[in-house]
C-alpha cells in the first residue's frame, strides 16, 4: 500500500512497533517561551505574519528540534487558516484570534468559498517542505488541523468563548445548519490534512480543541461522524493522532475512532488509558504543562515517574496535556526531554 | 442530634429519602435572563451593590421562586466576598471580578485578615433571613460558598484564568504557602456557611469551579483535605452538596467525600453516577444550561427524558449542570421546573 519505511522512533510509537525509547515532542515547543523564538516574532511584527511566512515558520518550527532534540517537529501555524482560506477574515490581537463575520444562517454556510488548499494556503506547504529540507534524519514532521466542531465554534462565535452561545444555539435550534458547516469543514480539513502530507508531513494531529463541551451523545453527533470520515481518508497517508480538549468523558469513543494514536492530557491516568484502549492505538501524553514550570530536576523526576507508569507498554509518544506556558524554563523542557531520551524501555 | 424536621422536598431528596417527585432548583436562577432581575439590577446600578443591599438580594434571590415556583432558593451572593472580607479589594467589571492586588507571598498569605463572617459579611446574614421570611413553607433556602482551592485561584491570579499560570506556579514551586492559604480559607469558608445556616440557610453548595483543572493526585493535596475538613463541620447542621467545575475524573473522589450531594455536570451520565455512588449521597444535575436554549416544548422532552433515565433511583435533584446562560427564554425555564413539577416518581 505504502512505500513509506517507517524507522522513525515518532512514528514506530505511532503504530505500537517496538521502540528502545519513547518518542517525545511537547504542543506548542515552538513559542514565546523560548528566546529566539521571541527574536524572530520581534522582527515579523506579529502572530500571522509569522505564520505566512514560509521562511519563519520554519524556522520557529526548528528552533525546539535545535535546542531540545524532540523526535518530532510540529509545523508552526494555525487552526484556523482554512477558515480564513473559506472566506472568512481572521485578526489576531492581544485576546487571542478575532473573525469579525461569524457564521450565523445556513446563508452563511452557503456563502462559504470552495477553497484548494494546495493554493489557497500553498505557504503552509511550502513551509513543511523548507522544515523537512532542515530537519535531522530521525526527527518526525508534524502537519495539524483543526477538527470540523473545533472550528466550527470559532466560526460561529467569531473567536474563543467561554460559555459557546452562539454555537449551543445552532446546535439546538438549527441542528442541521450546524451538519451543513461541518460537512463543509471536514471537506476543508480532509484536504488541508492531505496536503500536508503531500508536502512532507509524516504525522497528524487533529485538535479537536473544544470537543470537551459536548455530551457525549451530542459528541456522536456532532464531532465524532466528521471525525471518523476525515481519519479514514488520511489515515491510510499519514498516521493521525486525536486530541479532545477537557475530553475524559469521551475518552472511550475517542479510543474507537479508528486514529493511530489518541491525545490524553494530566486529568487522565495515562495506565487506565492504556487499559482501556486495549491495544487499538497509540497514546500520547500527558505530563502537566504546569509541572514544567518546576526546576529541572524537578521535571526530570516527574517525567521518569509517568514513564515508569507504562514502562513497556507499547505506543506511548511522551508529550504534555496541554501546549507549554509563555513563562516556561527552557531548561526543565530540556530536562523533560533528556529524561525520555536517557530512559529505556 | 437535630430538631430540624427535614420535611421539604429538596431536603428529603438530599437525604435519599422517599419522595413523590425530583426537587428541582437551577444555578444561576436568578440572573440576567430574567427581566425583573435587570429591573432590580438597573436600579442597584451594579452587581456588587445589589449583593451587599440585602432588600435587593434578597428581591432577586425570590423572583425566580416567584416565577417558577422551584423547590430551591439560592441566595444572591457572590463566591469572592469572603475574600473581601479577609482584607483584599474585589471590584467587578464587564470581564468579571477583579481583585487587584493577589496574593503571591507567605508574608501576602500570613497578611490576610482575620475576620468573623457575622460582621464582615453581615449583610449575607440580614439578606438570608429577608429570604426566609418571604419564602413559601415548601421551598429550602440554600446558602453557599467557594470551596479553598477555587478561592485560592482568583485570590493568586487577581481575577479568573484561563491557564491558572500564577496558581500552578504557586502550587509547584512553593507548595505549602499555597497550603498556608488553603487553610486559612478552608477556616473563613466554614466560619461562613455556618454563618448563613445560623440565619437560615436550610442547604449548603460548595462551588469548586475550577477544581477541574487539577490532576487526581493534586486534587487529593489541594483540595480534598480542606473540602473534607469543611464536610465535617459543616454537614452535622445543613445538608451540603459539593460542585467539582469540569471535574468528571474527579467524580469517584468527590462521591466518596461525606457530602449529602454531588452535582455533575451534564457530560456525566447521570445514570453512571448513580451506579457509582452505590447510595452514598445523592446528586444534583444535570441537564445542559445550553439545552434550556431550546423551545419550551423540547426542553420539557428533553427534561422528562432525563428524569425517566434515574426513575425510581433516590436522592436526585434536578438543576441544570452549570448556571442558567444569560440568553435564555423564561419560559424554557419554566418547561423545565414545570416537567419536574409534574412527574412522577
Amino acid at each position: 500500500m505504502t512505500t513509506r519505511t517507517p524507522d522513525k522512533l515518532l512514528l514506530r510509537a505511532l503504530r505500537r512497533e517496538p521502540v528502545e525509547r519513547p518518542p517525545v515532542w511537547l504542543m506548542r515547543q515552538a513559542g514565546r517561551y523560548l528566546p529566539e523564538y521571541r527574536a524572530v516574532r520581534a522582527q515579523a511584527g506579529g502572530f500571522l505574519q509569522m505564520v505566512r511566512d514560509p521562511e519563519l515558520a520554519a524556522e520557529v518550527t526548528l528552533q525546539p528540534v535545535r535546542r531540545f532534540h524532540t523526535d518530532g517537529a510540529i509545523l508552526f501555524s494555525d487552526i484556523l487558516l482554512p477558515l480564513e482560506a473559506m472566506g472568512m477574515p481572521l485578526e489576531f490581537d492581544e485576546g487571542g484570534p478575532n473573525l469579525p463575520r461569524p457564521l450565523r444562517t445556513r446563508a452563511d454556510v452557503d456563502a462559504l468559498a470552495a477553497s484548494d488548499p494546495r493554493t489557497s494556503l500553498a505557504y503552509v506547504g511550502e513551509a513543511l517542505r523548507r522544515v523537512r529540507a532542515g530537519l535531522p534524519e530521525d526527527v518526525a514532521l508534524l502537519g495539524f488541523a483543526g477538527a470540523p466542531f473545533t472550528l466550527a465554534t470559532y466560526a460561529v462565535e467569531g473567536g474563543t468563548s467561554k460559555s459557546f452561545l452562539e454555537l449551543k444555539k445552532l446546535l439546538y435550534r438549527e441542528p442541521e445548519t450546524l451538519e451543513a458547516l461541518l460537512a463543509r469543514l471536514a471537506e476543508m480539513v480532509t484536504a488541508h490534512l492531505l496536503f500536508q502530507a503531500e508536502c512532507g508531513a509524516e504525522a497528524l494531529v487533529l485538535f479537536d480543541t473544544w470537543a470537551g463541551t459536548l455530551t457525549r451523545e451530542d459528541y456522536r453527533r456532532f464531532a465524532e461522524p466528521w471525525t471518523r470520515r476525515i481519519i479514514a481518508a488520511v489515515a491510510p497517508r499519514a498516521p493521525l493522532v486525536v486530541f479532545a480538549g477537557q475530553g475524559e468523558h469521551l475518552l472511550e469513543i475517542q479510543l474507537a475512532l479508528g486514529a493511530h494514536g489518541v491525545a490524553v492530557d494530566h486529568r487522565t491516568s495515562l495506565a487506565h488509558a492504556f487499559e482501556l484502549a486495549r491495544g487499538r492505538c497509540a497514546l500520547q501524553g500527558n505530563f502537566d504543562p504546569g509541572a514544567l514550570l518546576l526546576p529541572p530536576a524537578e521535571v526530570a523526576r516527574r517525567t521518569r515517574a509517568l514513564l515508569d507508569s507504562v514502562r513497556g507498554v507499547p505506543g506511548h509518544v511522551l508529550n504534555v496535556g496541554h501546549g507549554v506556558l509563555p513563562p516556561t524554563d527552557p531548561e526543565s523542557v530540556a530536562a523533560f526531554v533528556a529524561t525520555a531520551r536517557e530512559f529505556r524501555a
